[in-house]
């Protein structure tokens, strides 16, 4: 009976490992496609793969906004490809501000960490959606919508964020406007911003056109 | 034989037409839900359904953008729910601008039907991608980005967008910042505009906060 | 503070470049997937991959069904990979028929640009839904039913379709039939037509079998 | 320590047991939707809800095709809703010929259960694919082509078909063009047919316009 | 030219806000359907339907596995309805385990908050990927697999738990084997375990049949 | 006008045959990706990959379990690649068992063929739905689910699977525990089975760790 049973299973097992994977982590050195990257061959897969490390650090957040955001994203951490989610790391210092951004292809879900944490969403209609968050406590941003997250009550915080795709995207109003090479005269078409303005902000953030 | 071939014919009419449509036309009175509206009823649905004609005039165009964007989403085009498409007409007087603006749900297919335009989007890594689109030229714009069209060559112009979702959203970001409850110190925090610019803005735009 | 934005920008910059784009530019020498074609590096890709010149001219109708269609699918136009939207040109002479076709693989919204067409669709009901259609106004068909578009009026037209895939096909019922390897004694089996009636379509249409 | 068992027990059970469901039995009273019925409430829900006994007898073919197709979509089995599963029995008497006909919003797969099947489809480049299958063969046909299925040697045949959609949808071309109410003119400009054969047809088959 | 701008932005919000929104809170008394619920009217919308304070506080852990699992699912938190993600919170006291299980309908992603945890999955191809994550580390256990966390080092720990859907469901093997009405000589049959043991089992934990 | 069909047949064929095909055959020598395997160029299809015979006849169930489930995937069969739909063939002899398991990845629509199946699933509120099925009765198991199917009445059965993916997955609930490399304190704890036991399941089916 033993010998029926080790053939049972070597017969199961050898049909169905060639090319039956239940993950695919990202071969970021291929080309990736609309679905994210090809998969690494599964003997070559280790728990490693399944375990991202980057975030257990606090970044460093010495800079104008006095806070960091730390992406896990398929990029970073290649055990996410095809699975619809991913995360980032949110380090606010005191009066920290991360910008109002988007992220263009996911919805986004918060977690504070620690400390106090104000954040929002401004809908399609216009209509701003925000609350103060304490530690434990969650909140969603739909999908494309511009959202902002700032360190309440003068104390430090930390947050995590995850998405629902492996791939979110981070769209930064601030860097899309003044430090990219969208041109002045066409923001100020396009924003009703004053040109003076405009040429200022880029000065500080880099920005070209 | 003719009897049989009714006879076949009844039988398979009637065990599919109990439930199968291979539409679903919004019922606008009935509550929305992820995926789109409840259909309405396949024997209440005429060809009527299927056409939708308020993009076949011009919209007026007599107003500080000197432009104009006429939805054909599926709360004005009930026919497109569950379809994944919908439509809107952009109206451009000479120098007509449609301002900054994401569809935070949808990627765009843009299709020029008169005049010269300007389009262009800014990409997650700060890259402005534009052109000036011909009569007959096509340029997709991809789902959540900041995108802007412009009539060019102080012609008039008229374009029709399509889009990947019957509901793609529209998020302007001058409306969200300065004709929304968003209020003038989370903004000046946020985007780093100075607060009397920024009041100044909402007086014209309308916001309050 | 100057030094620290710009530190700011070059760690968020570097980061997330890398592997992240908000698009996927088919790479059309490589070989599809079911999601699409592999993508462009974004190094690699300017705004001419986002925009189409290629229905801006009028297709040659001087053809037996006095009428064309020119797509504008992924094969055709690499910058609508894995953004689910897709069009065509039509170009109607007067009198000019698109025939009976179907899309296997995507829903379809028509926009008419000039002239009048009678378009309609054929549901699973065998119940058909047409209109006349005037410039500007718009109509869906459902994905894989058959449907149709003709020059009303006796004279030309021209729209556009839009499509729900980047990949929609297109399959015309009298090439499928009358132009293709299809056997003359399985289409006389499958379709009850009078096996000559096919011979004498498939002479004309150019079909074997 | 039992009753704490007990205890975590029916927490975890109470917690989860007002919304969570891991099914979605069509509750076939209320309107659809674009993914299909709303569920009936899981307490009403019994083993019987996922079983379907409709196709476990064979269908009368005595008819003009010698033939006939019994669906189990979700208007027939409403456990197939929301599982993007459906299936249908196929009974074949000796030469019994299943038309030509799409399903408009799904893939087939076929499994031969008995006899013989001469089984092949068109593809948009006007190719066909066929193939005479034996018992227990398989055949895949991608969604919205047009296929057929004939009993192959002059025998019986019992096939099931399955599909990657609870409402897959049929469209049968004869029956579209001459069981509906397509008016003759129509079908001879859209199909090249001549007018005559198709008021014949329409007289055999029951159609009008 | 303001009361121009105002009649913009009048005519802009009156034509989008009929139907149109960004997001999809759950109607938690209406039936769900298989993407989730019907949205509450916007209208009614307010900033604490995108927030959950359930998972600020630790649930009580003094029961047999000295752990517990505090769902944010859409049945308790009806801001994720559509947006293809929930959370849990995971509560470990020293030696806490969360016992093998599944979720059948998501993929999990789980954040470290507090000591370390053993975490694990079991392939289809019966290969166990596991590993003791520290305080911010993040790991993936891909959708439908066996997985489990254990709290490491003899100290309480932790975490948080994010899945790719809104109602990812949670099967607990033991409970699903031992706490359910599943006959004992079919869980025999069918798991090889002993029925003296199965018994034992299920008066521990509830189990009938 | 012969001339001007074969013109118009030509460009139409000409544009559609460079990218555009229906289909995704797997080039099973490709690495995957999350949506599948990339596609055989279509000049090298043939019918035969279309159709699937590895399952026509049946397997050997001289075994443990009295029984064999062989499948039909996409690494067994490449025509499904795209199509979310694959299959499997179960053989029962008398008594035969298909122990517990689950499809990570798939919905299940089974089929029986022959003889009389005891099948049930065990849903995430810990409820058994079972039922005896008769030859053309269908039963589905919602993904993710533990299920398993039971020769009954003592005779010989066989039954097709369908599955709402071209690679579901197959977790077989004591393959994972005591064939794989799980170690038995781990088991131990994490399913409060005594370590004896599964040391003794392990050294029969040859589990390690």
């Amino acid at each position: 009976m033993f010998l029926q049973i080790v053939f049972l299973l070597s017969f199961l097992l050898s049909t169905s490992h060639a090319t039956v994977q239940d993950f695919c982590v990202a071969d970021l050195k291929s080309a990736d496609g609309p679905a994210g990257f090809p998969c690494v061959p599964p003997a070559k897969v280790t728990s490693d793969d399944f375990v991202f490390a980057g975030l257990s650090e606090a970044a460093n957040v010495t800079n104008i906004i006095n806070a960091a955001v730390s992406p896990a994203f398929v990029g970073q951490f290649p055990g996410v490809n095809g699975l619809d989610l991913s995360a980032a790391r949110l380090d606010l210092g005191p009066a920290g501000v991360i910008p109002l951004h988007t992220h263009p292809g996911a919805n986004e879900l918060l977690i504070v960490n620690q400390g106090h944490i104000l954040a929002g969403f401004i809908s399609s209609s216009n209509v701003v959606y925000q609350k103060v968050l304490k530690r434990g406590e969650l909140m969603v941003f739909p999908q494309g919508l511009l959202h902002f997250q700032i360190a309440a009550h003068k104390r430090k915080a930390i947050a995590f964020a995850v998405f629902s795709s492996a791939n979110p995207g981070l769209q930064i109003l601030d860097f899309a406007l003044f430090a990219s090479n969208f041109s002045t005269p066409l923001i100020a078409q396009t924003t009703f911003l004053d040109p003076d303005l405009v040429k200022k902000l880029k000065s500080v953030l880099g920005g070209s056109g």
